[in-house]
């Protein structure tokens, strides 16, 4: 079907919706989805709306501007797939997971090529027919080896970088350049268990249920807006090991269901939050 | 805080968000809040809109029938609390949890009064200085039971009849009169286990998960809108008894979650199910 | 049905379940549930069996003792109610739970009081027959208040003390005098968002997953063992005032299912860890 | 580890676990774990025990069928990986997903082969290095068709069958050979939506959750023991299509944890039920 998307950001005032639906039927589009957020506290509104029919998009977009407030944000996009880069480092679960979907067109999501600094990825990614680029991170600083993968990303140009247990920290300069591109899955329920061994933390905190948090990067550790959570129940029988591999589904299944919101379009950042119109 | 309710469903057409908002603006009122849906295989139009400002309501009324198509529901009303009768039967849970509400404001509705079957309720709700109608069942017929319980609404005039556990059958007569009005919670996690014993029918099953419905009620047993499901996790260990009573804590919650739907004005009906603007 | 239990907590050696059961045998009583589980990493052996039949348990209590490694901690117990304090400050969530269960018998607790530093749940709980006693906090010391509520504490001896959102802060003296006999409801996911304000944290940092946590209380604040949690999911269109009141249910829920855990001798200390029999 | 399983399923007597446990100590063997339930109503008795050290297990086994009653069945085995085939039609997701794990050893078992209805898996299932079978359904009859099938397997004679989205109804004479053998993922929360296009039923319902359940395949469709099932929540605005998306994830961890329980052996068959020692 062909469905069009338009996605504003912008400061809120009187009569928003009115005049942006005014456009549209100025237009003569079929609007067949709208979801709209106004954050009080912040002013800010926030608008996605899937509309149907043709119609010139520059002008349309010229239209918006018009009647939107100085330093709004529009996105008129029709409903099309992603380019995406994937990095991973040992694990094999989110991105066997994110293979399988992209080989039965089950992604909105065009996979450019995977990145990892183990080898052990590397077999899955070709049988895939994927590109794979093994790049070591041992006895080079991180600097060198951010420097390496970005010479590879930049040959791509992806939209988005999907971080699918990729367990490198990234210095700021690096996600520096890619605002609101990287998405991460980190293997706690964010806040608690920030950083490393979240599994053995738990552990050892006797806590009774695990979860996962996939959110975009900033250059905080694991402290970027989040997308999306989900947690599993855990008991006293599970030890660290356990709880890892219990994890594993619900990492997988965390970040699957963020990539389908912002593949989707449904994820609008606001400050360190975001407003996903599920 | 000062706000209004705008209730819209109708026959769906091209421009109507434009026009609906076009009416408020030119009321001079402010949108808080906005959520529309269009059912596409029904054609059906549902919107629900909060705001802020003064108006004149009778005037709005009309601008807003004038830009609809025929046979549009339209609501305009202050956010205010629901006046709602209650019916139970012996179990306490849900009742008890909704007279606590009641006793500290955490509900948006003013109960009338408690309607039961059974006299075990009287203490909890005559000590929440509520009236209790103990109507018995025993030796007369259903319907003989159900003009008696009519006289009784009849007095109080409800806008809602929650039936919190309220165990008796009640006849199409009696539901046809409270159409979209009459909420109930059932003991299973619909459509599985309708009717009697649902626990009982649950274990023998031997399933793993078992639930709570809160649904509308229309004449066929268990078969109306439904408006919230949860579901617990159960084990091999539990008999019937054990499973309903973990059951019941499901119940309270459900049923809290839809109570506070549709006393918001969350809730609007769309043939035999729900939109739910949450 | 006239059960009993044991409740066995040791350091574990090659065959004690050989041994315990056996000694259950001579006693010629019959096993209906039985469950055990061995911390391998600290070494401790924990079992918990519930039997029907009579029995001398003083002759029981020696024979176990007997087979059993030096230091055990053994508990031989008829399934009896738990005589119990509620403590509580200004919301009325949890405690109006709590006293409606305890109206109609649904709880395995007597409670022999409820202690608060605000008046306002002095009505709930008298119209629940219940002595309610009002210490107000104001104008005095941590260390004052907390005596004065331990005198009153100290006439009633209860098994444990419910924290159904008392919201002040136990000294480590006050707490030290009951290990394990305080049960506090936190209304975060610990360890997240610990200390006050956690629903106002949560809003911050714009998770979208909020839960609640029941626990033993130590004397470290919101650190102690674990014994039950639980999550609902939240939204964008939340902010914290709507996070709490989502909040309330979780709460509710969580410390009814932790505490019918306690009060049913299902849970056991290991460490700052706890071991649930579920 | 070298870790050794006891499971027991016999009639429930006194002293049983003393006896056997007996048993296990006249070997010198270390008890790891230790499960056991007793189903009262049936008279059941079902032990799980994982116990290290070495024995001889010729001598064990008679030393167990001498203490235990008439026509007990006993297993004694090394926690090994289990042979198994899978079934699939045209759907990835399961299939996909349990040919990850087989990849990178996460999974107890060893993938024998791929039986098909249709081509579309090949690709995917030759990849990961397995034989692929492709049996067409069309123009022959349902008992020719699983006659092939029969070929198939007795040549590869696996221990378990896994239906992972196989869609063709198989006969009582199929299903008859093996008994608790055949493990099957459907694609709603029995006992809701027996049979086809659950999603088409759930959304014609109006319900609030979907599920997913994984099950023991027995002589009735869709109604032999349930090992496992899990839900999510749903809303208005999904039709039927979306629905068997969202439920996709579902069904790939339901079936993924049905069958982590089932090859660790921790799934006993009780009547149409299951014991899950979890």
């Amino acid at each position: 079907m062909n469905r069009s998307l338009l996605l504003i950001d912008c400061t809120d005032k009187k009569g928003l919706i009115h005049e942006i639906t005014g456009v549209l039927r100025s237009h003569n589009v079929n609007i067949e989805t709208n979801q709209e957020f106004v954050d009080h506290s912040s002013g800010h509104f926030f608008m996605r709306t899937e509309f149907s029919g043709s119609f010139d998009s520059g002008k349309m977009y010229d239209d918006m501007m018009k009647i939107l407030p100085p330093n709004s944000k529009v996105k008129l996009t029709g409903k099309r797939k992603k380019n995406i880069l994937l990095m991973a480092s040992k694990e094999h679960h989110c991105l066997g997971d994110i293979l399988v979907k992209h080989s039965f067109n089950d992604i909105n999501a065009n996979i450019l090529a995977v990145i990892s600094n183990h080898e052990i990825l590397r077999s899955i990614t070709e049988r895939s027919d994927l590109p794979f680029h093994f790049v070591s991170h041992e006895n080079i600083s991180r600097e060198e080896h951010e420097n390496k993968i970005l010479n590879i990303i930049n040959q791509y140009n992806p939209e988005y970088i999907v971080l699918a247990k990729y367990m490198r920290i990234l210095n700021a300069e690096f996600t520096g350049l890619f605002t609101e591109k990287i998405i991460n899955i980190h293997h706690s329920f964010l806040p608690a268990f920030i950083g490393a061994n979240p599994y053995k933390q738990a552990y050892e905190r006797g806590v009774k249920i695990i979860g996962a948090t996939a959110h975009f990067v900033n250059h905080n550790l694991d402290e970027g807006p989040i997308i999306s959570q989900d947690v599993i129940n855990i008991n006293h029988t599970m030890n660290a090991e356990d709880m890892a591999r219990a994890g594993r589904d619900v990492e997988k299944s965390v970040l699957s269901k963020a990539l389908k919101l912002v593949f989707d379009d449904k994820v609008m950042v606001n400050g360190n939050k975001t407003v996903v119109f599920d």
